[in-house]
């Protein structure tokens, strides 16, 4: 056992653990006296003695009364690794090796997936987490129902601005909007249930929804959001998801009537709607519409909100709103899983909305936002019936309707190739498109970039309607 | 429309809405000229008129060109509320009605499940979020995968005290150890597959396996750990979960030769064992046998670990190290979820890590730890063959294994009636217990409660023994 410098009893622990493992030390083998390996390593037989016994307890070693110390006799060989192997397990279901392709630096990003927004001012950031290194540091997992001044500044917050007939009471803070719409399908979701979702609509919340157990109906969404027609003909289904401030992804408004056939709709079925209020605080064209929740006098809503769209992605706080009957159920199921948003996090969000510093942030956004909306109308807002920019009067992104014959796909890869990432709109769908398009989350983009981004969108489409007679046809109708 | 005070635009949007929607104005019904209700409510017509258009744009109101302002026709009718129901949807899955009873502010809780850890000190704790407070705001997600810093410093510190060979490359940050297995579940778990769990076993690993269609395989633990030779005669089972260095919720640690013994079990059946390490840090008896993950050359092991319990559960912060094959699967299904940990923590727990202040912690509370956990022992460390305490050596919590005759939940009511909660054993099966006895965490509670509480659990063992014959004879067995 070669050995320089000083040697510590962990550093001697692990020589003598692999000397085993790799089968320089054989199995049933005498070692050395604590005394006799001590001085040919020039440390002390203490250091020596307790190596020994930890690696007795441990079980490397076995200690035989008056005959010595051995490598244990019925250690299993572990033959020398041929180094670690890269190959997967052939039962493991398969993957596509390749990780995808992203946009560079150069690149203007419009993609929704990874979705940018405008940072929270240094200062209120700041004075955000010095509050919280003033706080006393936490010993438990905290409420399940989340940080009761958060939950009192959200309920206020919802209250004031949403509509909300609501108190601290009601709210159950969640790590993300996905999650509280997971624990609401756990609290209320039997397997095999029929649940519709918007189509198009929301992959996340379907994935959590199919995790569930639930079986997805797909109902139309058009200019006035839900077809709740539709949705009333589909037998079966008593949970609705649905985004009615902002349609997620085409961005269009729930009307007033429409919301009001769905509460209908949930008082005749007894059924249950859960409202996904992503990103109601950034309208841009006056106050945004009340929450259904708001409307709703039967206890049918469960709301759900985040703080992902207008604060910051990274910040992993949701919540949902429940209707009383509802409300003990989802605190249950949240104390028995442990997950809930980190409590440092729930602290400092706290203190931000309560200090005033979260609406002043609201509306300086809401006007750098619009800028920025402001560019890219500028730009795709008159595209002589090639495509017509949608869902622009709240949120992050907007939906650009191409004219049929336009293909998403391959004009999407077009503007890829000259740098510019959009999402299509296909994988929103469960069936078949209704209509195609890109969608552009221009939210976290400077103007200018926005506009640049857009001026090659413009051409793509251009050039792509230039070559082609039937899509020239097909424009004319769209104009 | 009785208004009162100066009027803002808001309110009154919200006043004509509400006597909508309760039928006060009536659908199809004519509204004052905006100059008439402005003269009438006192208020500019410029403010009214930008109500009426707000109230047009959402659907409430319709303008006739050259005739006025109705109330939209065509607005389906909200029956008036009759108060908010509290009765959940017949069609929901049944709910006890009670919450559960709660230890109160007097009572000495060793409950499992409401685990309570000793606090960072007051001065790193600050050092931590004052870090954070000079960091730039984030702007989106971050990193799939996690900061890069926290995953150098997790990885280094791994390779320090786990023993195992790894780089930031190799680690995928989650929030908390249940998500990491949840991944990986997700992502090596076909619909069916059969998953090793350990019998008694840890309750919110197994949901995660389970909601991801596993079959559970419930494999015995004895003295040694996990009974290996059960393991290979259970056939078809290719992934096998496990916590070897205290196991989950016995507290033994598994042996040498049945760590071997596993890894051959998994280069036989091409199968992929979970380590979770969820308490390592915790080890009053010397140092850690190094973690399973640091004896596997063939890359069959994910590692799992947490910093719930050696900082605290609020922070939901935890980590997978992946072998090279699996690692690309993890990060793609983690950027496609956008579920991760939030990033501010994962900023300040890197700076935590990095400043040297965890290594501080882990000594500081380990020295706590170990004076309560003398506190038990010195109470219950002799219960003259009543019951026998187990799982010492690491993390915190104890098994009391009660026995035979001595009912666990029975005895487990009266110490509560005395003011000592426990939890008892049998949840922690999936089939039959092969034991019974109390599991009892006291690692967040003083020296002095846990001697208080230990002693109240003492008298109610022995007044049980004294009460039954049988008992007797079995303590005697026991002994």
């Amino acid at each position: 056992m070669a050995v320089s410098g000083r040697l510590r009893s962990k550093d001697l622990a692990q020589q003598i653990r692999a000397a085993i493992l790799e089968g320089r030390l054989r199995r049933g083998s005498r070692l050395p006296s604590s005394r006799a390996l001590a001085e040919s390593l020039g440390v002390s037989r203490t250091l020596v003695s307790a190596v020994y016994e930890e690696l007795v307890a441990e079980g490397y070693l076995e200690a035989r009364r008056g005959s010595g110390t051995y490598v244990a006799a019925d250690l299993p060989d572990l033959r020398p690794s041929a180094g670690q192997t890269s190959r997967p397990p052939a039962w493991t279901p398969r993957w596509q090796g390749e990780p995808p392709s992203r946009p560079s630096s150069r690149d203007v990003d419009f993609t929704l997936d990874r979705q940018v927004v405008e940072a929270v001012s240094a200062r209120s950031w700041a004075r955000m987490w010095r509050f919280l290194a003033r706080q006393k540091p936490p010993v438990d997992l905290g409420p399940p129902e989340g940080d009761p001044e958060l939950r009192e500044a959200i309920a206020d917050y919802l209250r004031r601005a949403r509509g909300l007939r609501c108190g601290p009471e009601d709210v159950v803070v969640t790590s993300g909007a996905v999650r509280a719409l997971e624990l609401v399908a756990r609290a209320l979701v039997p397997l095999g249930e029929a649940v519709a979702v918007e189509e198009p609509g929301y992959p996340a919340a379907r994935r959590v929804l199919q995790d569930r157990g639930a079986r997805l109906v797909p109902v139309p969404v058009d200019e006035d959001g839900l077809r709740v027609d539709r949705l009333r003909a589909a037998g079966g289904v008593r949970l609705a998801y649905v985004t009615p401030s902002h349609q997620y992804p085409l961005g269009v408004r729930m009307s007033v009537s429409r919301r009001i056939a769905l509460l209908e709709w949930a008082a005749w079925r007894d059924a249950v709607v859960v409202e996904d209020d992503y990103d109601s605080e950034l309208r841009f064209d006056g106050p945004p519409l009340p929450a259904l929740a708001g409307l709703d006098g039967s206890g049918r809503v469960v709301y759900v909100g985040t703080f992902s769209k207008v604060l910051a992605p990274g910040l992993r706080v949701g919540y949902a709103v429940a209707p009383r009957w509802l409300r003990e159920r989802l605190v249950q199921l949240r104390e028995a899983s442990g997950d809930r948003a980190p409590w440092p996090v729930q602290r400092a969000l706290a203190a931000f909305l309560a200090s005033g510093d979260f609406d002043r942030h609201v509306r300086r956004v809401r006007r750098r936002y619009a800028e920025r909306r402001a560019a890219l109308r500028e730009v795709l807002g008159s595209l002589d019936g090639l495509a017509r920019l949608r869902g622009m009067e709240a949120g992050l992104h907007a939906f650009l309707e191409l004219a049929p014959g336009l293909d998403e796909g391959e004009l999407a890869k077009c503007a890829r190739e000259r740098g510019v990432w959009v999402s299509v709109l296909r994988p929103y769908y469960l069936g078949l498109p209704d209509r195609s398009g890109w969608l552009l989350a221009y939210g976290g983009l400077p103007a200018d970039t926005v506009r640049h981004g857009a001026s090659v969108l413009s051409e793509v489409l251009r050039e792509a309607a230039r070559g082609s007679r039937p899509v020239a046809a097909a424009a004319r109708a769209l104009r």
